[in-house]
């Protein structure tokens, strides 16, 4: 896993800060909502998703439908989380590879973790995305100033 | 443009209520931050935007970098925003194409639309996302119920 710095060194939300590796895991750790970013033919998806970190690996839940058919044909990922406050905002951006857990030292691990309160309605199962590179981003809000 | 509803009928989220355009352009209409989901060589990207709502296209900001370099490689661009709240959340997923605006007169639209206050701090150009499907949908919270 390496950071992902060698692109877009400007941001149109005004200062940005990279954040260290512990810096990001640490945020991401600290949320349980993002979003997943699949593509199929290169025509990208985003999934709003709940999930967890362990073992600095994205988890999330997922049943048969759209999300789960595309991880199964291309198994790039990316997930995304941030949260935005008064002052400014962070992003963690986490690029690898997607698989569906099927060891059940993972699955019993998996089902351990600590998942938000919205509960499944339906058999599930675990995809882990085994990051490659992680890239993340705090930006500051410009404040408007006004004349005296 | 036309509903996307032919995929994913199940979520880890809980309840699903689907909501008409209407009804999704409003809660897009009602943030100025959601994420901007690219791909190139069907490896997928997710970028945090600012972004606003102009005549049911989605209308953002970008410098030379790598949204603008992948949207030209690539135009398929795909939209979310959401929200959360004590209750559930939104989602709208808006997919289409994106383009870089040229036209004077889109050009002087975009400039008098009411842009968040993170304001840019270098020279960009507005990018248009012209919708091909938009996807609402709004996920009730499941309550945790204790015994009496």
């Amino acid at each position: 896993m390496s950071h992902d710095r060698n692109e877009d060194e400007w941001s149109p939300q005004g200062p940005v800060t990279e954040l260290s590796d512990a810096e990001s895991w640490l945020l991401l750790d600290s949320s349980t909502f993002g979003h997943l970013g699949l593509s199929v033919d290169d025509r990208p998806d985003i999934f709003p998703i709940n999930y967890v970190c362990l073992n600095r690996r994205i988890l999330f839940r997922t049943a048969s439908g759209a999300k789960l058919s595309t991880l199964l044909h291309n198994r790039f990922a990316v997930f995304e989380a941030d949260d935005r406050s008064e002052t400014g905002a962070w992003s963690v951006v986490v690029k690898g590879i997607a698989t569906v857990l099927d060891s059940p030292v993972e699955i019993r691990d998996a089902d351990l973790a600590e998942w938000p309160t919205w509960v499944p309605t339906a058999p599930y199962v675990y995809v882990k995305i085994e990051p490659e590179t992680v890239r993340g981003r705090r930006f500051l809000r410009h404040l408007r100033t006004e004349r005296a």
